[in-house]
């Protein structure tokens, strides 16, 4: 009992002991080639369930302009704590929670608005309830805040600081109100210049209030030093040679992006160099799906699930993943088991650090193709199946293509993984997409050290988004052939990933 | 080094001593209620590799007439023992050659015929190099031999019995040539009488060289006593219910059928009852391929394998798989990969039992569908759903249909098999076939102990020849209903079971 006690003291002392040691560091953003507290914190936690839930739940749109009457929020089995349940279950170490969406509904009782949960119908205060949650089930706390505000009267006002006042308040509620926050999430920037939002004015306050809080905003870097011209993350394969858009920030955003296996992390302002790791946005749907609808959508495969995971987590970046509740405020069973089935496929643990994807030796070795589609430069060459970013491509021209990697006959494998080009169709609601496989039928063939081609792989089945395949034993090769057996139009693949796990994964 | 040559002086021992032993039991099939030591050595050993390899490798047929020249059999890259290896690596536990097909080729250097390996181009006798090889991997040799030959002269002569004295000479040859053979499948019954093939004497003459050897002709089980009117696997749930049209036979054959869940084992012959299991054959390939083809063909998902592995094993009875070998004298490495991964996954051992599945809470639950396809009595019947046949089936009339099982809500499970009934397209060689799922999209529901319907899986891509949902945790429910969200047709299911795994598997 004597011990326990002891225990206890002391693991309330350890947050308490962080806090005040990060304080120090964390308050301002500093040039730097390394991580601070607040950016280690991050990469540490690396894993973390997005949710969205707000009026357009009810709606069923991704975005609304701020006139859906309050009346329309109306959940039939609201139950926050099963969200951060199954957060738990899954393995995510934070949970990042949409407060305030570009519609401007507030999902706490805002003294600033009436335009809340506290007007609606339902008036659980769901950022109370989830901070709850996470301190119950153990998880961080973070919070999703959109800059864009379609409703709040002073948005529309002519001096841009009434609304930066608007939102400094609103802030002050969060940062006061429902203990530590981990992340601080700002979206919908591009509505105004950057300077009108005053960030540095919102970092200042939320540092005040929770100096170990990392903060970013939407589309954080740029190509031009103040101009808003845009770059890619998976462009971002050079160290000091993009700009902030938003400053300060403490990492980067560009949901829905996904970066090169070549992520850098050094970033300029003003001439001096920021340490910048990157945070990814994923749904656990097969369609962009942010707020839940009232259609039941698949979810991704968890082998895909798994190689985003590893992409999006092992270069000291994080990931958050998108598990909306729906309607009646709960997070459906079936995505539920997903995440957790995802969870404990991967080992996850909040005693261990984040699995890692095995030895990848395929990057940038000599590719060749039957055909390229014809386009300017090499937009389609074979090269971009192996360059490291899942949105540049290889198209054929041909329908029955082959495309052929160069790899070290020295270096072993037993994983490759295979992301299929897929023609995307957007939905009427202007948001959703689902995705249109071409082929049909392939196989994976190898040139062994010495001897003739054979075939290691074979299938006739639909590769999904990302198409895993474990060997039983390690092969070595002097190539690596993907040949298209059947297809519905000429093939295209973003990347092929040729991978050495470790014994026993 | 003692220690050592002791211990080998043991291991040599052990089985002489089990042949002593065996002997005096196994050379005549007796009346029993439990199995005799040939058949308790078939139960245990369980799961074998088919080897399917001949003339027709050559021709890409599946069955030829006997007049192919033996100067087609010719293998560039002859290696028996890489096709025992794999079967090693891939835990099996026995490898089932062809000796003789239909077609009357014989795959070792026959004294009593020139239609065999030593007048063809490739002479080496791969009777001998397999049951060299099963030897040096540590695995049991077992023989496929075709009463039916379209080869032999004898065979056509009036007498029956001078074709039976050709297979017993040629029977001597492989049981005395060899070393040990564990099984003898007999094959192609059915172009004459079963009284005129000499089944017994065949019987008499393998045990008396190999006494603990199975005998088997398949079809061996009818319906009526002296009669050819057959009774499918999949509806044994009798015991003594039904006749052997092939006296002795050891075990029961049907190939390529699937044994009903509630298989029986005692069967009648002239008013005695026998025990009988069972030998199953699968195909590796997703097509009925038993001669490997000039084209490469799709294997099996491994789900599906797996779940049959179960379904063929579980009840005391066996399962050969047929990996056959390619025109290069090969079995191809994608085909070898997904032997092994599956040998892999179920954890084989030579040293430990063969896996079972979980336990199946969902035969013969009372069952109801929206519709069915009318028929004559209850063929297509929501029944047919959980009746522990794969080949009875519930048939829809309407195209977005749901089918519901009723379950114990005291039964916990975790882990849903469904089988999809699949239209199925004859190729143009008269044997291979392609299946066409129509189910597009599914959800599975369930009905919990107390409270509303949830969906616990939602997918849209094709189920395969049999779809696996495992959970991340345990379910309990009052019902369980498969609603079909998106089909090409009126949906048909053969099966579907629900299961609780142990943990950890």
């Amino acid at each position: 009992m004597k011990y326990k006690m002891k225990h206890k003291t002391i693991s309330l002392l350890i947050p308490v002991l962080f806090v005040l040691y990060t304080a120090s560091f964390a308050q301002t953003l500093l040039p730097s080639a390394r991580p601070n507290a607040a950016q280690q914190a991050l990469i540490k936690r690396g894993y973390g369930m997005f949710i969205h839930f707000g009026i357009n739940t009810f709606a069923d749109v991704e975005w609304s302009d701020g006139t859906l009457p309050v009346e329309k929020y109306h959940p039939t089995q609201l139950d926050p704590d099963q969200w951060v349940r199954v957060a738990k279950e899954a393995g995510f170490r934070y949970v990042l929670l949409i407060t305030k969406h570009h519609d401007g509904f507030c999902l706490w009782n805002s003294r600033y608005t009436t335009y809340d949960v506290a007007a609606s119908p339902v008036k659980t205060d769901i950022v109370k309830a989830v901070s709850d949650a996470c301190k119950k089930y153990g998880i961080q706390f973070a919070i999703y805040y959109s800059l864009w505000d379609r409703h709040a009267p002073s948005y529309r006002e002519k001096d841009p600081q009434r609304y930066i006042n608007y939102m400094l308040h609103q802030l002050t509620e969060l940062f006061t109100g429902y203990g530590p926050i981990s992340e601080l999430w700002l979206d919908g920037g591009w509505d105004r210049r950057p300077e009108q939002w005053g960030i540095d004015q919102i970092y200042k306050l939320v540092k005040k209030y929770n100096p170990a809080c990392a903060v970013s905003v939407n589309h954080t870097i740029v190509n031009e030093e103040g101009k808003r011209t845009f770059t890619r993350p998976s462009d971002m394969t050079q160290d000091n040679r993009y700009y902030f858009q938003y400053f300060p920030s403490d990492f980067r955003l560009w949901d829905p992006q996904l970066i090169t296996k070549f992520d850098k992390k050094q970033y300029l302002h003003e001439g001096r160099s920021y340490y910048l790791p990157f945070e990814h946005t994923l749904c656990i749907s097969k369609r962009w799906n942010w707020f839940q609808k009232s259609e039941q959508l698949p979810v991704r495969d968890l082998d895909e699930l798994e190689e985003l995971f590893y992409w999006c987590t092992d270069n000291d970046n994080a990931l958050v993943v998108n598990v909306p509740p729906d309607n009646t405020g709960r997070i459906r069973e079936y995505e539920a088991n997903a995440a957790i089935a995802l969870g404990k496929r991967l080992g996850l643990s909040p005693h261990k650090p984040l699995p890692r994807n095995g030895r990848f030796i395929s990057f940038n070795r000599p590719a060749s193709a039957t055909s390229a589609w014809p386009a300017e430069k090499d937009r389609y060459d074979a090269s971009h199946i192996n360059d490291g970013k899942l949105d540049a491509r290889w198209a054929s021209k041909d329908t029955l293509a082959s495309v052929e990697l160069a790899l070290d006959p020295a270096e072993a494998f037993n994983k490759i993984t295979i992301f299929e080009y897929q023609d995307v169709k957007g939905l009427s609601d202007g948001f959703s997409q689902i995705r249109i496989p071409r082929i049909r039928k392939y196989s994976v063939d190898l040139l062994p050290p010495s001897g003739e081609w054979q075939t290691v792989y074979l299938s006739d089945e639909p590769m999904g988004d990302c198409k895993v395949i474990r060997f039983p034993k390690n092969y070595r090769a002097r190539k690596l052939r993907l040949k298209i057996l059947d297809a519905s139009a000429p093939p295209s693949i973003n990347e092929i990933c040729v991978i050495r796990m470790p014994e026993g994964r």
